[in-house]
């Protein structure tokens, strides 16, 4: 895929991609989130390599903030029901043209957002209208390495490391 | 399946359907039930095409209402050990008349509200009665997309959308 | 299975085989641990009909008294080192043979308890010892309907119902 | 594989080793991690054939503290970005050589130590890099036996139980 070489933002969703999509409630609404350490260590080695990541999901909960702080994803937009125009905003103030932006999601809110960007993937099980418009599907499901996937084909796509050094 | 193209209101079991079945237990009892966003995406697509939805369970906790109150499910009847005679009530109540009601469960609490209702429907891992009984066995299991997949059978056999304007 | 007709009792491990062997931990210790409505409800069932259930674990946690007493399990037996001595001690107390006792297990421990129980039973996914040792192998894994299958076996091979009537 | 006959010392990754790779966040970050029990009982086992056992992670956070302390896995190297270095001072401390240390390990910041320690292992879902660098590669997933898979091998080739006394 040619665009990989060029992308230097990559946009994830969290539940579904970032997450297997559990949403875990007590009696007070939502506990916790599942995250997948190896999803995680994905990140780490695209900030490595100096591509940014960033957040855009229509929730709005201190667990993804925990997560993403983290991970140091410095760009999370939360509580967006219109990902397209986040999206462009975030690249406006980046300052990175959308062709050179990579996004991962799972569901029909991200649709719309996978045409514009460079770059689209989803894990294996996203819903059949995204795995008919994703340009790669990974063979990971999500929160269960689907992440790391598309992480690692960028990486690879740029002739970067896939690994860490002894002392990182 | 000719029923669904009538179905006005869908009503779903908890336990084992709108989750995997897990019932995650601390020192002072149940703590957390692990539902699947892309269900939850499946009711507001629902709900965009004008089709109610509720949920009767037997269980009675204040964790359905959290998850009912997020899906913006406004009929949650809890702790209910007839459900047939629940549910003719709440089609009394709405005034919506039995045939025009979907159901979908997982387990023999669920046996004799599935004879009742306008088209029934279970997950891929109900147990044996409810899968002799339901008129759709959904591809996906319980808490993993069998809501989803229901909610999108009704959909499109109304020819209702089943994705999202770019603004939602 | 011949035994399965004058079953009286079942017991029942905990982790593993009423879990699916998953031991949450916080900061202070394990949090929580996940069971399924399923495996409750043959309990339930096993109940309506007249037969007895009881836990026997190695593990001391309140975690399991609050699921046991959901259930209505009376009795329950916690931090166990040598199970077929509490067993023997349990089939004294409630007047049982032991012969007419039924055990479900997954791990080495639970070994010695099997071998002198009327019959015996693990998860799909027991210890390869266990598996060559009970008397039947479930087809589920445990916390994933181990307990419920061999909870109907008992029921079908006394012809007691697997369902419920309406009301329950 | 001839190493195991020697082992004295198993050294473990925690998150996609001892656990399934989850991690579980809520709003003030992570909450808890999954462990199995059958892995902690292969711990119990290795302990009571006197092979002593060890933690060596990147992730510092006392819900690994609280598990080691359940098991009695004495040893226990938190925070660490250099697994060698950390290796190699333990086995000082310790007085084993490297040959007679076995590790397990699913991720690339596992690499360089695997390298070094007599045996290594992974999960049979650890990353390509992993897989093609360990001398064992275990038919369990992490937090789903890989470890009491491993615990198991090592115990094999030394002619130790790999079960309990009745009274244990």
């Amino acid at each position: 895929m040619e665009g990989l070489k060029e992308i230097r933002l990559l946009v994830m969703d969290v539940d579904g991609t970032l997450t297997d999509g559990a949403m875990y409630y007590g009696p007070d609404g939502e506990v916790m989130k599942r995250f997948m350490t190896r999803d995680g260590m994905g990140i780490t080695l695209l900030h490595k390599a100096g591509i940014l990541t960033a957040i855009i999901t229509s929730e709005d909960t201190s667990i993804v903030r925990a997560r993403a702080q983290k991970l140091k994803i410095e760009h999370v937009r939360m509580g967006v029901h219109d990902k397209s125009t986040a999206l462009r905003l975030l690249a406006t103030d980046l300052a990175i043209p959308l062709q050179h932006i990579a996004y991962i999601g799972d569901d029909v809110n991200d649709l719309h957002v996978m045409k514009i960007c460079g770059v689209s993937a989803c894990p294996s099980d996203a819903v059949e209208a995204i795995r008919n418009t994703a340009n790669i599907i990974c063979t990971s499901s999500g929160g269960n390495g689907a992440v790391r996937e598309f992480a690692e084909a960028i990486l690879l796509a740029q002739n970067k490391p896939i690994t860490l050094e002894e002392q990182w």
